[in-house]
């Protein structure tokens, strides 16, 4: 991420999605809107015809009558590790058993990897998604499971997020598994002091087959003493009482619920948990999905992320994700929209992101199409015209930094 | 599509697709493999390592060490049309009911448009289809629906055949309605003399508030006596005994199927009658998914399609239409990438397309990643490194033609 000193005025959009509003649906559009970045920052949103004058040499960007809305906040990732599971992923779709370490493999081939190694293939990966529409995106460690390497991928998150314009918010997810005994003691006594300066949040994977919701509460009782932010995978493969367990500490977010019950939804709603949806990972497994309109009926948040990993759902876009929501989760396009801007912000507790209002960050999409609803409308095309992150164009008319398309 | 003159050879594949083989997931692999393309046809495929001497000055493409496979195979199409139903799609989601003339909207918008705007917005569909790797699609009229814009829907998909490099297969789907009454005598005796000799195919759209099974009958075996290649829209909103009359009529493919019984699948493998599946179509309208399994299983050979239109599937994406088929209708990716290419081609009757073999046609597909899996692995990702039609790299490393986003 660059110096926040851009300046910019996007002119010319057919509508801007604000995100301003209180309820799951309000997008708060601007119809016929223009924004001006300063210093990095949204400093003016508003009708075209109302634009401020004598704004002096400000560079432009034609939306070219697309939408506008704020950069994608992708809340959850995994997105440091080395290696692919291609033939695990091919093996479950003819329904052939396959011996697989699962996460242990991609802790195997990520161990084995040089820092240089892993800075490209996640670097190749956080412009992937930042070409499609992503300006933060929330990465988690988790596949060392050693202290040096957890520690090495929280530098190379900071790295990748140096070297790229994507905004990129590190979590310790030393707790992805528990892979022999004694781990959770060095977890707490030697992992968290060498890791947690290096990241904003912890997690840990609750679930049978991972951590119990003892040893969750354990994991994140640790992290919370070292000031870290927590956020819990719950009820994903089962119902193992993850949701409860993040409603009473407080979690920023809980993340896949799957198995969420009505009692969970109410427990994460008054507790103002973010339930992080991630519909990729569904898809990719010929799963159940999250159910996302129990949770919005009892009044909690949501947020959708790609889940990016090379286990479950190798993907990193947010159109893709939208996409699937409305057709699988059954939300409408406002509420995707929502949840994967403004919803991801919340789940981050940065109110700065995923809106369009003075003060908040310069980071949003320019849409090939004139209304939100164009990402739904179009599933499996890029529709993303153009990106800015920090006031910078990164992808579109005027891009310094050439976008990937692997 | 210019003349087929190409010559050019791809290097450095980790692995070419062929489709050579009898069974539904046969690809016909080739290690390591090499294609050498002249006159814009495939001359020689093998491993590298056996590459003929003395080929002379042929310019090369680097595969990169990515999979080759076949350029897609669209065999479902409704690509000419003006106007989009964007606020359609929103309402679905919301659930809101929503005043539409459906099919009756987009033939209003589109009889309004002159030949130049049809001409205009087929061709940025069909690039935005070549830059996703298909590289032959079948495409409908039928949002005439009266004698001149019929003709002319047909005209505009010859013009954009000539302007671009994609191979379009022109279907006249007149009887796509019954727009009013003594409409199917007008089909017959003035549209059929007019727009036959522009079509190489007939369709109807045999389906509840459609066309009757006896209607359907009439209008294609008009079309059969103007020697065009029937297809029939067969058991998609309800069951009405579509695929029977296909079979019946031996069509060449019986399209969406989402109805279809174990009769129907027994009737069709044996009739040799292509089973065209469109997944995005279900995706789109949150409906259920043809029953692909037993398809198979009544040994039906399948293909898959995007159904490009803008009503119920506004996309032309076949990498993602390969990955939904992969989730939702529980094909292997094997499965999957046969049907996007090899079964695509039997939909089409055109065996010199969908394989990569000596006399086969010169188009084929780069992938970024190293297996066929890639396309189901990464889904909503664009994976697709590079495109070559007729010999002619389209996208890619050497495009002469840009691709557009759109």
């Amino acid at each position: 991420m660059s110096e926040p000193t851009a300046a910019l005025l996007v002119r010319g959009a057919s509508q801007v999605v604000t995100c301003v509003g209180r309820r799951p649906f309000d997008l708060g559009l601007i119809e016929g809107g223009a924004v001006l970045i300063r210093g990095g920052k949204v400093w003016w949103v508003g009708p075209d015809s109302e634009l401020p004058t004598g704004l002096g040499d400000v560079p432009e960007l034609d939306a070219g009558g697309g939408c506008v809305l704020p950069g994608f906040v992708d809340a959850h990732t995994h997105l440091a590790f080395a290696g692919d599971r291609a033939a695990e992923h091919e093996a479950r779709l003819r329904g052939d058993r396959y011996e697989t370490g699962g996460i242990m493999t991609t802790v195997a081939s990520t161990r084995a990897a040089t820092t240089e190694a892993l800075v490209a293939e996640t670097e190749a990966r956080a412009r992937s998604a930042l070409a499609s529409g992503t300006t933060t995106l929330e990465a988690k460690s988790g596949y060392g499971l050693d202290t040096e390497t957890e520690r090495r991928l929280l530098e190379v998150l900071a790295t990748v997020a140096e070297r790229t314009p994507l905004r990129i918010v590190p979590t310790f997810l030393g707790a992805h598994l528990l892979p022999e005994p004694g781990y959770l003691d060095l977890l707490i006594e030697e992992m968290l002091p060498v890791c947690a300066p290096l990241a904003e949040g912890c997690d840990a994977f609750c679930d049978i087959g991972a951590l119990s919701v003892a040893e969750s509460r354990q994991a994140l009782e640790a992290g919370i003493a070292y000031g870290l932010v927590p956020r819990l995978h719950a009820e994903e493969l089962a119902h193992t009482g993850g949701a409860l367990l993040a409603a009473e500490l407080s979690c920023a977010s809980a993340d896949h619920l799957v198995h969420a019950t009505e009692d969970d939804a109410r427990a994460l709603a008054f507790a103002g948990v973010v339930a992080v949806l991630l519909p990729a990972t569904s898809f990719c497994l010929r799963s159940a999905y999250a159910p996302a309109r129990r949770l919005l009926d009892r009044g909690a948040t949501i947020a959708l992320a790609t889940d990016c990993n090379p286990g479950t759902s190798y993907t990193t876009s947010m159109p893709f994700v939208i996409a699937v929501a409305c057709s699988e989760m059954r939300l409408s396009a406002e509420e995707a929209v929502r949840a994967a801007t403004a919803g991801g912000a919340a789940a981050l507790r940065r109110p700065e992101l995923g809106r369009l209002t003075p003060g908040s960050a310069g980071d949003l999409v320019v849409l090939a199409g004139e209304t939100y609803a164009d990402l739904a409308y179009h599933p499996g095309m890029d529709r993303v015209a153009a990106v800015v992150a920090g006031g910078e164009i990164v992808k579109g008319p005027g891009a310094a930094v050439p976008g990937t398309a692997s």
